[in-house]
């Protein structure tokens, strides 16, 4: 955390109340890593607990979403900050939307998970793991550039939803090759084909987070700025 | 406009202030309106010139979200206000995103429309046509509601999206059939899929416009309510 960016109020209890809110966004974030997680084992290996362990935590997401959003509010009444300050609460309230979000596509991925019941065909799963490791690998460096509010490594990672992307026309291209040679394996194969969609929101989402966070830091709104834009607007 | 509650700032200007944003949501919401017809249009005549428009005037609505997003932020930060207002600003904020994420999802239905070329199988345009009324009707009068923050008709409008619900399941499921009558249609059937989901997407974005006007009204946030919690809570 840089000290000179969420240090510098003379109210102590403001510090606090900010480093609060802060620890809270992580927290849930590493919640919602875990969920990524535990859905994608239960859809590589079929086990339906798992997969309703995730869907029952998604109301703990929901409320985590709330708490977080209520107490940023509650400090912009009580202490009507403005600047970063007020950049930081209005981003967090944001960044925790984008993490519920996650949290239904993680969810999606285990009801899913039920749907197939394990006989999932598994031409896909290693590409579907191998998805998962890089969307899940890019929310966590956006929650650390985020805890660290720190933008050198953000292009990096907003960078790396190509990849992503092409692994889901990939993958979604062998899911109708495969619908193709039997027709009996089309239901399945979209059930496949949605788990695949909701691991490639997640990309996204972790591309906002870093939007997000930009703001904070810099002050400016780079939403739908392209990955050249956002380079430059990091750099400035 | 409930004068009640808009107009009781002995700031005239504050007044002023606030009004002119909540215009500025009508007009933003007023596009979106347009651009479901004219990609629902795109999407049912094949006419690629209209699936463009759809496309360009989606940068229009991002523009529109950024900049009511900064006069909020901006009030804010001048006006440092608390309880209705304070919610209210707060809500714009997340109101116009939803509107933006519409705005996707009808940019979404464009490209489907151009990609489909006009040659995507006329079973289904019936049926589209109708869902996409229902969720533009949702849409629009989830936006009169909020012009005259009245809360009396939004328990009928989120019960909607059990129809749209309905109408998507049943349009899967022709789909679905078609695909294993003929796999040479999978191709094409899937960008159908792609449209109806965004379709039913845009009916959830006008329900959780709804929950925003219900914290603004009401000052408790009912996200990840039932429709029967939420009933409850309009009503106490």
């Amino acid at each position: 955390m840089d000290s000179n960016k969420l240090g510098h109020h003379i109210s102590e209890q403001f510090n606090k109340e900010l480093e609060d809110i802060r620890n809270k966004v992580l927290i849930m974030g590493g919640l919602l890593e875990q969920q990524i997680d535990l859905a994608v084992q239960a859809f590589t290996t079929g086990n339906i607990e798992i997969a309703e362990v995730v869907i029952k935590q998604d109301n703990q997401v929901d409320e985590m979403e709330m708490a977080i959003d209520q107490e940023c509010t509650e400090i912009l009444a009580r202490r009507q900050p403005t600047a970063f300050d007020l950049r930081l609460l209005m981003s967090v309230i944001k960044i925790v939307h984008e993490l519920e979000r996650v949290g239904d596509k993680a969810k999606r991925v285990s009801e899913m998970a039920i749907q197939l019941g394990g006989g999932n065909g598994k031409v896909t799963y290693y590409e579907i793991e191998h998805m998962a490791e890089l969307v899940k690998s890019m929310l966590h460096d956006a929650l650390d550039a985020f805890a660290r509010l720190d933008l050198a490594n953000l292009s990096q990672i907003t960078e790396r939803d190509e990849n992503v992307d092409r692994e889901y026309d990939n993958i979604l291209r062998q899911l109708i090759t495969r619908m193709m040679e039997d027709p009996r394996h089309i239901t399945r194969a979209l059930d496949v084909l949605w788990t695949v969609r909701a691991l490639e929101r997640i990309g996204d989402h972790a591309c906002y987070i870093c939007e997000h966070l930009i703001y904070i830091v810099k002050g400016e709104d780079v939403r739908h700025s392209t990955q050249h834009q956002l380079e430059e607007k990091i750099n400035h």
